[in-house]
């Protein structure tokens, strides 16, 4: 954790022009829970990947998430106004510079997963940006927010909101385990495994999320609650009821461990902390 | 051009969801001039660079191009309702859906440069990422609109406005030549060549950008024009007056062409012709 947060302080420039550098900090470096450049770091781990390639995929993915935030807190999207107990991004530096910062971010991103120079071998540069484009873009979370957007209002089936899901918060939380794991060439059983896991970590943080929404408060959740409800929009909660989205929520983690355990890898313990930690957190 | 047209209507996709795909399509066929694209085939085949990686170079870096214009048009940016003849994404769509086929355009442009299979080296690739990444955020394009956003109604000398200019839109000008480079391994004295183009031409493309905006008419350039004055801002017209900007633009000209020479390659009449294209267009 320290050193994703010493690694991010490093890499996101607070000399880029006109303020724009102080955005960009303000947006990354805010304490959030860090949990994708954990899993990256945890996935890389277990397949004893390259270290640096690693550390620039955390910190990569980071960036995404945090641009992500920036650009759903504007007014035309959630409008939302407090973001880990702070004033969001475009509250305290205005829309145009928050739509700017988020651009710049995501740009930075990508720089980082490309550097210069021959210590990370070109392939792993080009698969990892090829991972983080894709669960960023129409496909993931981009094409995720899109049927957020859409679906305010509406009923869905279970289905349709774990589609949405799945892209929306699922495909970068996947991503993050798969850039782990491209830091190395782990075997297709280790990769279907890491894979799996990733897929059911994303959903259950989502299926927390909903919890969370309906069962904290501001102080401990660090933003907003009861918002999904106060804006019409389907969650598990309003679908399953909060028994049952609880009980989803554990059936997932246990999904988790059981593909963890498929790997064969030997040194998972990293992932199997953050997955109890994805589905036991508070906030 | 035509292939350019082609590729472009084939990698955005349609069916990205809930309207994402018809809001990116819509942003980006659009009958632009393609500047960039073209900068980038013709640099790759000055150099005989790899003609997929060229073509998939171009195409990201219009890609790039076509988010920054949505997102800049958006009401708290210059809150334009009409480009190239046309309602803005943000009219057309609303104002969610255009900051997200923005960002979707983005990572999609990294998704291009990084394709699946071997077809192009994997070190192209990660070259191709790096340029475009660097060029479009904090030290490019994004940089360049921050400093734009905090310049309004100031004075600005000509140093400072040539490097507003140079982040602005010569940033990823100069890119579109240096990946089309990138698409083979020229010399390092073509490189140096190439790049000096880059730069003259970016630069000039946006004294002549000044000019228009003061001598054309809203059907001949697609936008509204007169924009520049009305809103305040600095530009090498205000600075200098529409002779001298003439003629800066002529000696910009000149410079991009003997860089040109001084490439010592073969094949470098498509460059010629897009740098007088650009120094004698109308819109």
């Amino acid at each position: 954790m320290a050193r994703v947060e010493g690694a991010l302080s490093e890499w996101v420039p607070a000399d880029a022009p006109a303020g724009l550098g102080l955005a960009m900090r303000y947006a990354v470096l805010d304490g959030g829970k860090r949990l994708r450049p954990l899993l990256v770091l945890a996935a890389s781990e277990a397949v004893i990947g390259h270290p640096q390639a690693a550390m620039r995929a955390a910190c990569a993915v980071e960036l995404i998430h945090a641009y992500s935030l920036v650009h759903d807190d504007m007014p035309c999207m959630d409008n939302d106004v407090l973001r880990r107990g702070k004033p969001t991004v475009h509250v305290k530096f205005g829309q145009a510079q928050a739509l700017l910062a988020g651009d710049a971010l995501q740009a930075l991103a990508f720089e980082l997963l490309a550097p210069e120079g021959n210590d990370i071998p070109a392939s792993v540069q080009a698969r990892l940006c090829r991972l983080l484009a894709q669960s960023a873009g129409h496909a993931g979370m981009a094409g995720g927010q899109a049927i957020d957007l859409a679906s305010v209002g509406q009923v869905l089936t279970e289905a349709q909101l774990r589609e949405m899901h799945r892209r929306k918060t699922g495909a970068l939380l996947e991503a993050s385990v798969m850039m782990g794991a491209a830091c190395a060439q782990p075997s297709p059983l280790a990769l279907a495994g890491l894979q799996a896991y990733g897929q059911a970590l994303g959903l259950a943080f989502q299926v927390v999320d909903d919890i969370l929404d309906v069962t904290s408060d501001s102080a401990t959740l660090g933003k907003t609650p009861g918002k999904d409800a106060a804006q019409d929009k389907p969650t598990y909660v309003s679908l399953l009821g909060l028994a049952r989205s609880r009980a989803f929520a554990r059936e997932l983690l246990d999904q988790a461990l059981v593909a963890l355990a498929s790997t064969g890898l030997a040194n998972t313990r990293a992932l199997q902390a953050l997955a109890l930690m994805v589905v036991n957190r508070d906030n």
